[in-house]
């Protein structure tokens, strides 16, 4: 399906998209030259923009793109950008979109101050300009993304996760952050409040969704992605939906043995074993069908609203998730 | 003088502390038990409580202590126990407060998430209280940290730094948290817009000499605290004011001569004769008058008040600050 790629999902916020590059690269500027440079470096290499496409086209939808959805588009980014900064560090990650990261060129001690000067800045463009409901939802969203990675990282030591658990991991950790964005956009355009929980929820289900698909790809890979070949997650002891669910649904000796394999984490010689199990017991398709369901729950949220250009775009969004190859 | 101690400083306000305690413990529960552990241990090892302390003594002293004193001390101790732990994993230190350090313990990616959980904590407690006042100052101070911290890096990196830039580092890396803890204390008991500018003033001039306190420690040393020998910022390679002045007061060749011992950082043999040299051209001296002007400074803030018990308090607390061993 050509629908189905970012171009046409961002047709119809294509000039806003531009000025919020501007808005974006206005807030990083500082007049100490390390900082500077090193957002400069950031900006040089944006990714898909997900999240402010999310705000923008949540607001559209809601009634209209405003200042305020600008700000709020550039607040989700900085928090995003933030995270990811932080992430390389603890990662050790050398790489990110095929640059080197930021901790790879400028050492850890930088890249940790920049995550933290991005989440302020972040921050300050609300406060700025008296955000208080951006304040609200952005907050409680850095805590439980936090959180979120701390469960995961707390049950992957222990290796003892249900699906209860995965999904609080998995709405803590992504799904937040995708529901603030379409919280934001809405809250920038309308008052009425059956529309911005909608758009709260068609971000979750979406969240949701995304996260599965993702936690998919590492069992059938994903060659695009440098340091994402098939099993990251299986030596990171992260055990996630298609597992979780062929551990339950196979032979209790069978599955014994995989535990066991999967505690050896970097040293373990059997993840291809590991991925046979899952195919075989089913994990795939369960995990695919359940993605599927939330992709159908985001879509459902939508109908409250009049069908437009932006609504076609957020529907076609959900497709583009649900069935991504990277 | 047994007036300066910390217990006696902190007798005005002896009650209010410990009902802050409970307030800082309250904040950091958390369902996920991980986050409950790592929160438990850092209550254990509390510190100085140098932040909450001025929070609660300038609350004291323009008003009275309100709720939102205590949601603001544990906002800024939060913030503050956020970089800390940010801090031990960029430095790759082993202890805190003579405890093994957050990253000894669970390692650097747990420490980094902590840290954000932290600073999450405390945005959130201004947050649901609708407390944007102390929410525009925090964010900004929280910018300002990060980027003193930044130039600091830079400037070591070229060590070229000059008296007007280190008073910018040490503004923006230590001074901006301290003027922010009175001006919090201020907001939470009054509006009168001459006390909290007061207050306010007062924090940045105490926390100036307290920074370049510490920066005289480095260079007459401070057996007590681990890690905290004579000459460690020399081998960081990080000039502070004694080294600056005694730079530009010397002989020319013999600055040259100890810039490029400096230059050697960590292989620095020549640590003694640097610390020497400082002596010997007045840069202790220099550095002692001008913290000792910034403490009368602070101590002229307060001024606009009326004597009382926690006036002196904090009178005292410069004097602490001053002449502190440690």
């Amino acid at each position: 399906m050509n629908k189905l790629n970012l171009s046409n999902i961002q047709k119809p916020i294509i000039e806003e998209l531009s000025h919020f590059d501007s808005v974006f690269k206005n807030n990083l500027k500082s007049d100490v030259i390390l900082v500077d440079l090193v957002a400069r470096y950031i900006i040089k290499q944006k990714g898909k923009r997900i999240r402010p496409i999310l705000v923008l086209l949540s607001a559209k939808l809601a009634g209209g793109i405003t200042e305020r959805s600008y700000r709020g588009a550039a607040l989700v980014e900085l928090l995003h950008t933030a995270t990811l900064v932080h992430d390389d560090v603890v990662d050790g990650a050398e790489k990110r979109r095929s640059f080197p990261s930021i901790n790879a060129i400028w050492k850890n001690k930088i890249a940790v101050l920049m995550g933290d000067y991005l989440l302020s800045r972040g921050l300050m463009i609300a406060v700025e300009n008296n955000d208080f409901d951006f304040l609200k939802t952005i907050t409680n969203t850095v805590k439980r993304m936090s959180e979120g990675e701390l469960l995961q990282m707390s049950k992957t030591r222990k290796l003892n996760i249900n699906e209860e658990t995965y999904f609080r991991i998995i709405s803590d950790k992504t799904a937040s952050l995708l529901s603030t964005c379409c919280e934001i956009g809405a809250l920038s355009s309308t008052n009425n409040a059956d529309q911005i929980s909608a758009l709260k929820n068609f971000g979750e289900y979406l969240g949701l969704s995304f996260q599965i698909r993702d936690d998919i790809l590492d069992y059938i890979g994903n060659s695009k992605i440098i340091g994402k070949n098939p099993g990251r997650d299986i030596k990171d002891k992260k055990i996630t939906l298609p597992l979780i669910y062929a551990l339950r649904n196979a032979d209790k000796n069978e599955s014994s043995k995989i535990i066991r394999y999967v505690k050896d984490g970097e040293k373990n010689k059997k993840v291809e074993e590991v991925i046979d199990f899952v195919k075989q017991n089913g994990g795939l398709e369960y995990a695919e069908k359940v993605a599927f369901e939330y992709s159908q729950k985001a879509k459902d949220s939508l109908k409250i609203f009049q069908s437009s250009e932006s609504y076609t775009s957020l529907e076609s969004l959900v497709d583009f998730v649900v069935s991504r190859k990277n």
